[in-house]
């Protein structure tokens, strides 16, 4: 018996029927990474360990400090670092562009947080040009699909309950891209990623879906990725509808077949 | 009829018949705040409007940038800005101490984030001590009556799903505090700044329920606010179980009547 009355690795769970028993714990893990740009630390984020690369990337181009699907060289982790396996550093090739502002350089983010290192509200509305795509719709019930899809695609949601998805779907509902972790930022970070560095964006004939809710920093970062349509299967918040709205996206809520909501540019969903 | 197609203040609802209607839109709001000490930003978070001096009060606190109770002596917006009710400036009382690191200073913070503002991955664990109460416990039934209690001290989750809670209960199952917003982490902030301002810190013969996941952020702010056991409705993260292990916390995850998990310390729940 430990210290603190449970073992590791262990969980005590009270049943249905008021019964007490041990079970091994099955938690998602949370640990920091830092991610820098060469050997300058840009940010550190609680994430689900996996996919780093693709979470570097996924941030650097959803937060506009690189631009180019070219830019990047190569990844590496530090030789030395006590905690190697949480730091990342990418490589861009000289040459390539980069707009870090002295507030990106030196702020950090959390798992739910695609908003830090801004200084300043003023800074919060970043300019990404609107959605040009006017083609791109969907039927509603590949939109009725997608959840179940999002979920089939899934590893450790159903067993722990604690871990986000985001899925990048075409327009016949076919999963291009599944991606995990205890954040939905990081989540979405991940599926752009590796959109980006799979030379696979602008996204525009793409719908991203997130298992949470839809706050504005997810609506910013699917922007960047040009996706035309965001379906949540939780609440949007109303400045994640008004961005939405501004920038041309189409956004769906509570998306719980048979029902769904549609707060912006409906004209994407083809209703009849 | 809106360029969006969709008029300002409506959204389309597809019910469960595939019917389709309009209906009021009823979101969660989400704008930015900016927290300032004095006229130096400290913090940007996306958070629900109200109650933005729990929300400073409490940020500051947990995270440690003030400690004292008597720090704070007034609260401001700017006269002139633009934004002005998305800025808030703490005055705190000269001599009041003030730990301030230079990321701390500069870093921002977003809705779901607690950890921004700290440069590196060796910052993550701060120095709190750990709990030292030893006669707090909670009986069963009480632990199982919390979550209907948040609900019912709730105002804007039902008709949004969007809004998460933080409640701190006696061991009674009163509830002495109920906060609500967008972001997890602000409505702990919330709660525990409340609590800071009356000066009911320590809240050490008090639990902390919280609506959605128990991130290890979550348990650094109840440590930080000496509150021995934290229960969450979802599921506690790896980082969150070790921290609350080491701190001596009591964890609860999964609470839904009539079930729940305990992580850690289970001494402090009477299990018979």
């Amino acid at each position: 018996m430990k210290e603190n009355g449970i073992e590791p690795g262990r969980v005590i769970r009270r049943t249905r029927d008021g019964a007490l028993e041990y079970k091994r714990d099955e938690l998602t893990v949370e640990e920091p990474l830092e991610i820098r740009i060469g050997d300058k630390t840009v940010a550190t984020t609680m994430r689900t360990p996996g996919r780093d690369e693709e979470l570097a990337a996924g941030f650097l181009f959803s937060e506009a400090i690189i631009r180019s699907d070219n830019a990047i060289q190569k990844f590496s982790r530090p030789t030395t670092a006590r905690n190697r396996e949480n730091i990342i550093s990418v490589h861009l090739r000289s040459g390539a562009k980069l707009k870090l502002t002295s507030t990106q350089r030196f702020g950090t983010i959390s798992s739910s947080c695609g908003l830090c290192g801004k200084e300043s509200i003023d800074a919060i509305r970043q300019n990404f040009s609107p959605i040009k795509t006017k083609s791109f719709r969907i039927k509603i019930e590949t939109l009725l699909s997608l959840p179940g899809k999002l979920r089939e695609n899934q590893s450790e949601f159903a067993r722990t309950g604690g871990i986000h998805a985001a899925g990048v779907f075409t327009a016949d509902g076919e999963a291009l891209i599944v991606r995990e972790d205890i954040g939905r930022h990081n989540a979405v970070d991940k599926a752009i990623g590796r959109a980006f560095l799979g030379r696979k964006v602008p996204l525009d004939r793409h719908l991203l879906l997130v298992s949470g809710r839809a706050s504005f920093e997810i609506i910013q970062k699917a922007l960047a990725a040009g996706i035309p349509i965001v379906a949540s299967v939780s609440a949007p918040s109303t400045l994640a509808m008004q961005f939405a709205r501004e920038s041309n996206q189409t956004l769906i809520g509570f998306l719980r077949p048979p029902s769904f909501n549609v707060y912006s540019h409906v004209e994407r969903v083809i209703l009849d």
